[in-house]
């Protein structure tokens, strides 16, 4: 990973976001969007920035997320709920990422509201989501303390764990799961189960540092396979 | 290390303090020394302290650091100021601390002021130092988040917290590899093509961690796919 973006979903309180921007400084993150159209304290913001208080200047705030991810080659949504049996919640660790995002060349990182973080929606836009190993007892962060651990796990604990094999584009990745998905719907009819199917396959593919060549496979087979589907279509 | 005591030396603040009541619950830590004189704002710690308000009854209050760090078998101090000319700044990376902790039996977690830090006394009180890797533009971490970074990485982000989510077992997997290699049997003549899809899909469930239920759907997906090829067969 080159570029690291910092998503911030509706953030609520105005010390956090003050917080977040000196985090920003303290671990030389250059891109900060803001997805919200809440008005914030600025005198409390700027204080808890501290020495990073002129990071609010170039805050970049939009009102979609969808504006906020555009462009990113992987985008991780964080959460404080895993569960095994939902696929929007199915997490891969924070201590995980930094190899994962390794194969990329930029990340947005999305962090949501201290109340309720991200919704399904805002989850069902990312590739993958991640949370940070706490207790079962208590597992929900601060949101500030959340961004810092992860910015330390990406930005600065680790030396670059070499990695040889370069992986697929972004549109390379989206043209196996957009097969998938044609399959998918030929082949059930629900469209819920069908959303989860893309989501289970774009989380595989995402998530397994797929090469050029093996989405390139697996996407030959899949495009044969719907073709054959759509040619019986018709008959049986 | 199988105990970590978290030393808070004169904490400034309540919310401060109520934020790290919150990060020992978040990360199970049992043990929490106060070296203080100071009045706090209990209703403003407990507030911070969210769910973890209960701790503020258990927090031990010492008047002295030697209070404090008796009994530990490694004392680590923090600061954000590294040198390679001062002995007692010449920090070791926060990075590195779990290995070193590890041959230890206890260990002695010392965090500062949030203005000032350690004292050079404090300092010298200790075994080692510790940093976490910063911009060297702007060091100084937020207490509470420099907190947050060490309890990360001492007692979650190498598996004692860890509750990864459980992939799914072997058979699974080999359940939808059978098929994905059935339906490119199918739409695929070169026995060599066949192969290498397979080991493709192969690498790709397998370095993904895909859970129980992702691969149930997956495979349900692929299956119905065969399915619909192999109805198709006789009829094209």
């Amino acid at each position: 990973m080159n570029r690291l973006r910092l998503v911030l979903v509706d953030t609520e309180g105005s010390i956090n976001l003050g917080m977040i921007l000196r985090l920003a400084a303290n671990f030389s993150v250059k891109e900060i969007y803001l997805v919200s159209s809440r008005q914030y304290d600025q005198e409390e913001v700027k204080k808890y920035a501290v020495r990073a208080d002129y990071l609010y200047d170039s805050l970049i705030r939009v009102s979609s997320i969808d504006d906020a991810l555009a462009g990113c080659d992987i985008k991780v949504c964080t959460t404080a709920k895993s569960s095994e049996e939902d696929v929007l919640r199915s997490t891969i660790s924070s201590a995980k990422l930094p190899e994962l995002l390794s194969e990329y060349g930029s990340a947005c990182l999305v962090f949501g509201r201290e109340s309720t973080g991200l919704t399904r929606e805002e989850l069902s836009k990312c590739d993958i989501t991640s949370a940070i190993p706490t207790s079962s007892e208590y597992p929900s962060l601060n949101l500030t303390n959340a961004v810092a651990i992860y910015l330390y796990e990406l930005l600065s604990r680790n030396g670059e764990l070499a990695r040889e094999l370069k992986v697929a584009q972004r549109d390379e990745l989206e043209g196996a799961i957009a097969v998938f998905s044609q399959i998918a719907a030929e082949v059930m009819r629900d469209t819920n189960k069908i959303t989860r199917a893309e989501r289970a396959f774009r989380k595989m593919i995402y998530a397994s540092s797929t090469t050029r060549t093996e989405v390139r496979i697996i996407t030959h087979v899949l495009r044969r396979a719907l073709r054959r589907i759509k040619l019986s279509k018709g008959i049986l």
